[in-house]
């Protein structure tokens, strides 16, 4: 079971692959709420293909060859309806290509365990399925927590060591939180690198396909693949690195096991030499008024199927969506725009730093039970989980969430953030920060 | 006076800027509703510029230096409220900065003679302005015809022998339509090409800032000025190039003379070598259904000046302007997705050709007093000139208009088109037309 980093994984001449794809095909079988769909043949025809390579003399693919992935629901698969966490899409067209990532999944040999469960159409940040079930957080062994979402199956497909890598899409958070809920690197990248084609959209303009690991450097690996262009990821040392922490807003409401995590992060990071500032970034206090895209552009895509089908979407879901119907074109025009003059505001004020830091969640991942009893205790839970994350989709800029917890206490995640096409930058200073908050 | 090609002006060594742009003033002067604001100055001054540097034995900057061009009203000049040929805006706040054309004439060296005159906020093909007069189309010495719009006063100042070239702005036809009108070259770019920042948009999805001048080879100058990223024009011959007339829309409605120098043009580029073939492109028919983006887009930019000053506006344009106040978010984004949905179709039809050629507008310019006095008339003139050039900027394509009429009788243009980025083919495909039709 790959509940390791890539780097650690033995090469193909001392394991062989097949073995280790059927024991990961035997704990998705067994995983609950985990998986949609499964795909045992094309993952082992991939583990044996690897193999083969090995035995012919040819140097494996990538770094992903015959080593277990999995794609989020919402990506088309050739062949199949793409249902992204709903039931009314059962009776869709089935796709006819895969989506681009797919493709570039395959090409580089990685063996394809299944698709994982979201959060229907991935509206939300905590990750629950009224449908398929919502999977329990592996970071509690006593009391089912939510994974987050809306990548939630992603997130529990690499935290139970099922898979190596997950990809899923972040809109406003939906793989920063999930991989903060669960101990894992999540990485938002900018959103024009990946192609978008081929998943069912949430945001047009917010939508990022983009993935979940078990560290940084298995990060950049994954991001390489899937990426329209490869990043240069320097090495870089902390000392003297300007990292800014925001004021506004994003340490509010903190729990104290987050705000404690994340303080024992920060002297951390000073002892080795960055430079931790406080900067004000007052810009963030509009950020909420502009968070109108996802409702606009969803509505766009679901009002025929709403008006269709709208008894079988969760609730929680329909009608928000439902929402997006009362805008004006003027209005959402208007709303670009001033997206545009606040993205060239943030820019300024972001300018003076290598990079933002901040929790990535104020909370550890709540219990289950809570967000199902009560609407009012979804609703306010899901606005607090998407508060750190989504203004960096507004932002059209990039983030890797990182784990900042000590061993045996609940998973809490620290974000280093980056304007629009920062991304190599992000992920090297991502890098060292992660040593050093493993090395203390 | 400079009623002439760039290439027919005698060089500074032969012949100083300073007494020909003092020329151009007067004329300008003496113009009636072409110019909204002239800029003796500063002309003045380029002028000198020019004439001291050659006198220092330096190269002057482009095939521009101290030469006269006008630019159209809604481009930003610093310091001086824009006003698009409207009223309403006289006391908008001055412009912080030149609009970056304006700032790259200025580079360059040309003497900016004035802002033309236009039609209010560029909202229609026909030219008229009921505020500042709408000025008289130069080819017709008896009649006062329309100069075709919007950019009207830079197309008479361009026929009318003030200036070498126009800046100008063309939506749905605005730069192409009055060069057709008044016997001109109009090449409507790209619309990426060109920086739009600084110009009062019309709509933001289709405005493309472009020029009007006398020749295509002049037209490949100022584009090279203008444009973000200059282009290869290459020489190429008439002999094999397969040129397509659409079947569909555009060659309904067409006038005798418009129908007789077409068809004359047709037969001199036939004998040249020229393959002319028929296109049925049936996708046209669907053009008129996705020409909402101004109306949308116009009354996102005018809601709260409409509110204001609503009374301030030509009726002809405010009343058309608040139809955009109908339409929903998903309705504008769904649009979006039909456009784009359209080019993939439009584009794999036009495939098989170099380019597509067709009359520019079926019809000569009509008398002015026939639009003046009927609103029938006027928005039947103005649908039916928009018809044959609107869908080139829906496609986000190319196109030039040249001249095809015989000599002393009223101008019809030729349109050569291609898909986005063909400009450097469409402008040799033109060039070689122009030469044929004026060798004939």
């Amino acid at each position: 079971m790959p509940k390791q980093r890539l780097s650690s994984i033995p090469a193909l001449g001392q394991e062989k692959r097949l073995p280790l794809i059927e024991a990961s095909l035997a704990a998705a079988t067994n995983s609950s709420a985990v998986f949609t769909r499964l795909y045992p043949d094309a993952a082992l025809a991939a583990a044996r293909h690897a193999d083969a390579m090995h035995v012919a003399g040819v140097t494996p693919l990538s770094a992903l060859a015959g080593l277990p992935v999995s794609i989020k629901d919402l990506l088309d698969v050739a062949g199949e309806a793409t249902l992204a966490g709903s039931t009314v899409l059962r009776d869709a067209t089935p796709a006819l290509h895969d989506a681009p990532v797919v493709q570039r999944l395959r090409r580089a040999g990685a063996a394809i365990i299944g698709k994982t469960n979201m959060t229907e159409f991935a509206f939300s940040g905590v990750g629950l399925n009224p449908h398929y079930g919502t999977p329990d957080n592996p970071a509690d062994a006593l009391v089912a927590r939510i994974p987050g979402g809306s990548s939630s199956g992603a997130a529990v497909s690499v935290a139970a060591g099922i898979c190596v890598a997950a990809i899923g899409s972040d809109t406003g958070g939906s793989i920063r939180i999930p991989a903060a809920f669960c101990g894992l690197v999540g990485f938002k990248s900018t959103a024009r690198r990946v192609p978008t084609r081929g998943a069912i959209p949430l945001s047009t303009t917010l939508d990022t396909i983009c993935a979940m690991t078990r560290s940084v450097d298995d990060c950049v690996l994954v991001d390489s693949l899937i990426a329209d262009t490869p990043l240069i990821v320097k090495s870089i040392s902390l000392a003297g690195l300007r990292l800014a922490i925001p004021q506004a807003i994003v340490l509010d409401q903190m729990e104290d096991h987050v705000a404690r995590s994340f303080a024992a992060a920060l002297s951390r990071l000073s002892a080795a030499g960055a430079v931790i500032l406080d900067t004000p970034l007052a810009e963030l206090d509009e950020f909420i008024a502009l968070s109108q895209f996802s409702g606009a552009e969803a509505y766009a895509w679901h009002r025929a199927l709403l008006a269709r089908s709208g008894n079988g979407y969760d609730p929680r879901v329909g009608k928000r969506i439902a929402y997006g119907a009362g805008m004006s074109a003027a209005d959402y025009i208007h709303l670009h725009l001033a997206r545009d003059n606040w993205i060239v505001r943030m820019e300024q004020a972001m300018a003076p730093f290598d990079a933002l830091i901040l929790p990535t969640v104020p909370i550890v991942a709540p219990p289950t039970a809570w967000l199902e009893a009560s609407d009012e205790v979804y609703f306010r839970i899901n606005n607090l989980v998407l508060r750190n994350t989504a203004w960096v989709n507004l932002l059209d800029g990039c983030a890797v969430s990182l784990p900042c917890h000590a061993d045996g206490t609940l998973p809490v995640g620290l974000s280093v953030v980056g304007a629009a096409m920062a991304d190599a930058r992000i992920l090297s200073i991502a890098r060292v920060i992660a040593a050093a908050l493993e090395s203390a």
